[in-house]
């Protein structure tokens, strides 16, 4: 598997700039991945239902990106503000196949609410669950963003057959906080990505945004989101990493036999207690 | 919390060496944790009936363990080869308060059988669930070694209100593996349990052995035990971490708000999808 992970900021031409990258891109890759809510800029950073009106030309979004998909004949994941009904909106991962056809979609089902990143607001959680999507290059697990942290979406990817794990990201540092925490956080970020890969023995791939974008409503300054995109192999070792500043496409062939060579040495989905798991499914033990 | 992690090697006087290093440790600590199965060597190098040896004296074991801790006033967390009935074994961990009464025990759930490590052999699979210890010091979610690599295991433990992380643990590299390998491995062992904290909050201290052990059976050269025993705090970041080749003494100490500040922070319980996590019990989703 193929595989290119593109790594832009927000510009006004966001849509002609990836567009381009993914022409590019395919040159050397089947399977092209982009960051969270690409076509716009990172607007949950403040609470606006002026904002909702970058999900008014959904429809038309799926038609462009379906024939950028179409044109470099690559499976291609893109990540949408999906507007489904008045008024229900969901941060949704669309797969196109090669012929520009919809292979699946994924609709992120953990979302966030922190200061600075109010998706609670613009996003009804995913009533799709945790299934992968077939497409010609893989059966892909793709997930978004605060689904990073859990532990729980990664496994249930890997126990439907995802091959790889797949994370469209928007994610960056306000400048309130310190320099250690940034750091801290970004080591955290990578982290627990790692994880996904070495529990599951299947490789991973992240796509986030860089660039600073302004706090219209000045209650911060702003979001400076960190890149570091990354493509890790099914042992969880870094193959491929952006830098914090540049856009860039980064690009690494992953291969089936790694998640059979990681899963027969360290068997690990062979001991799990699914008998005393049950209370996974509790908000708590208490 | 201030908690000391003891790495040893195995050596004929390995009981009394410990209890000095726990003597030592108890000025400067009230929580002390030993590696797995600190009494013996790694027996199960091999399947041999002849090493449940280890066993038969079990519950001169616990008088003894039990008396260290009460000498010396501190919560003890250590690792034996419990023999329950004639034919049937367990890998538990016994934590000791501070009067030398047993405050709890945790039987190892996750039972690995690789080459080299063939516990299944030797030890029944635990039965008495994920669940904390309480103990003067707080509530501690003990573990052992394999269970290192289950994101379940600590999520369980955590929702439990688990305050700490314990893996007393024995993992080392043959001498057939590659130098690539063996790192790659340390990578991805401290990563797996740096995820635990992060993903769950909480920190983590994990005691490993160190020294070059023989394979009796000549199947192999030996173990070499790769220590690198390290204590995490709430944010996955290392605090401490010991050498891979000397018998060390780590000390820290950890904060029960700093398990609060990363929770208020990244509130990741408060998203978890549990109404979508009921395929966790199955073995596979297919």
């Amino acid at each position: 598997m193929k595989l290119a992970v593109i790594q832009t900021k927000y510009s006004e031409n966001v849509n002609i700039n990836i567009a381009e990258k993914v022409k590019e891109a395919s040159k050397n890759a089947d399977l092209i991945i982009l960051q969270e809510l690409h076509q716009s800029p990172y607007f949950c950073v403040t609470e606006d239902v002026k904002n909702f009106k970058y999900a008014q030309n959904f429809e038309n979004d799926l038609v462009f990106w379906s024939s950028v998909a179409r044109e470099n004949k690559i499976v291609l994941v893109t990540s949408l503000f999906e507007k489904r009904a008045e008024g229900l909106y969901h941060n949704t991962a669309y797969v196109f196949e090669r012929d520009g056809s919809i292979a699946g979609k994924y609709r992120k089902m953990h979302i966030p609410d922190d200061p600075a990143y109010y998706e609670k607001f613009y996003f009804t959680e995913g009533d799709l669950g945790f299934n992968p999507i077939d497409t010609s290059v893989g059966r892909l697990g793709v997930l978004i963003c605060w689904d990073q942290w859990y532990p729980e979406a990664s496994r249930l990817m890997a126990m439907a057959g995802a091959e790889i794990l797949i994370y469209p990201t928007a994610i960056g540092w306000l400048e309130e906080e310190g320099e250690s925490e940034t750091a801290s956080q970004l080591m955290r970020w990578i982290t627990i990505q790692k994880s996904h890969a070495i529990a599951n023995g299947i490789p991973v791939a992240t796509a986030n945004r860089i660039g600073f974008e302004i706090d219209p409503s000045k209650t911060y300054k702003g979001i400076t989101f960190w890149g570091n995109s990354f493509i890790l192999n099914a042992k969880g070792e870094e193959i491929a990493r952006a830098s914090a500043n540049n856009e860039e496409i980064l690009y690494a062939e992953v291969k089936r036999e790694e998640t059979r060579e990681m899963r027969d040495i360290w068997p690990f989905f062979r001991d799990r207690r699914i008998e005393d798991y049950k209370d996974l499914t509790k908000r708590w033990r208490d």
